[in-house]
């Protein structure tokens, strides 16, 4: 049971977002902005990204989600979801992918870690200044979801299929429109 | 020097909030429904955990920012601020303030800090579940803004002046208005 009484049956952010449904509706379109949003990152990438750090913060509801949402838009590479999980070094990802994960992983832990050499880096191998900063916002956006739901306690049950369809369901429709029932009456 | 190329004389995340225009309205209206929105927690306690946070983040630029807010909206009260940044404990500040910046405190550390303990000595102390609930989105939220903010190496100088006289713009006009130039051409 979360620490405060939410919405039955939303577990994660979703009984957050529907218990302040103006702060929901600010907090979902910024995920439509950074994960579907125009970008020259792939949005399997940028769902691997966010999960990598929600992994990081140990966030089982965020980790889960965007795992399963990574592994159905890599699709013939979703191995590598588990793969960044346990080592990102010996990931089957790119050289600039895992050069924007080093980042994110300093992003993770506080964003003064992140250095020069850390940018010089994903700049030789092949990222662009807007990858760079999307990776930082999409890393910090994801510090700030994590804390949100594991802050209050909000339940977390690991049903496969469950996070299998909603994977689906984001995958099609997006964020802002497969969350909109969550701000309505 | 950033490490992207950012507008000049922007420092901290007004930059940021100039390159990418489409997040930073979102980010901005964040701020507007947290520090600004409708709550029974004053707007100067709301800064007062802003600026905590960001001082537990070590982010000179919010810190400084949220700081001279808090300071602005608190008036008498203004040496809190520092009062905070040194010792929670010894602040003159309500008890139950102490019990949500102690989950606040909590929340910057990672989300799974926080137990129901925390939560129920802050109702004890009289905090509603909406004031938890805002304290740890607030909390969250400046965790973000903090990794955004260095992550990618903004700038910053100390000159008193210039943030009072924003501190007074915001405390006036709000986020919302004195951010909208920002996302204009």
């Amino acid at each position: 049971m979360a620490y405060i009484d939410l919405p039955p049956d939303m577990p994660g952010i979703m009984g957050l977002m529907k218990y302040r449904p103006d702060t929901g509706k600010i907090l979902s379109d910024l995920a439509e902005a950074l994960l579907q949003g125009d970008s020259s990152l792939s949005r399997g990438d940028r769902e691997l990204i966010a999960a990598f750090v929600s992994n990081r913060n140990q966030c089982n509801f965020c980790q889960t989600a965007h795992g399963e949402i990574a592994r159905h838009l890599l699709d013939s590479q979703k191995e590598v979801v588990d793969q960044v999980f346990s080592d990102v070094a010996g990931a089957n990802v790119s050289e600039k992918m895992k050069a924007l994960l080093n980042i994110a992983a300093k992003v993770q832990v506080n964003g003064k870690e992140v250095d020069i050499s850390d940018i010089n880096h994903a700049q030789e191998l092949g990222a662009t200044q807007r990858e760079i900063h999307d990776t930082v916002l999409i890393a910090a956006a994801f510090c700030m979801f994590n804390r949100y739901v594991d802050g209050l306690g909000t339940t977390f049950e690991n049903k496969p299929e469950l996070f299998k369809e909603f994977a689906c369901q984001i995958a099609d429709m997006g964020y802002a429109k497969a969350n909109k029932p969550l701000f309505e009456n």
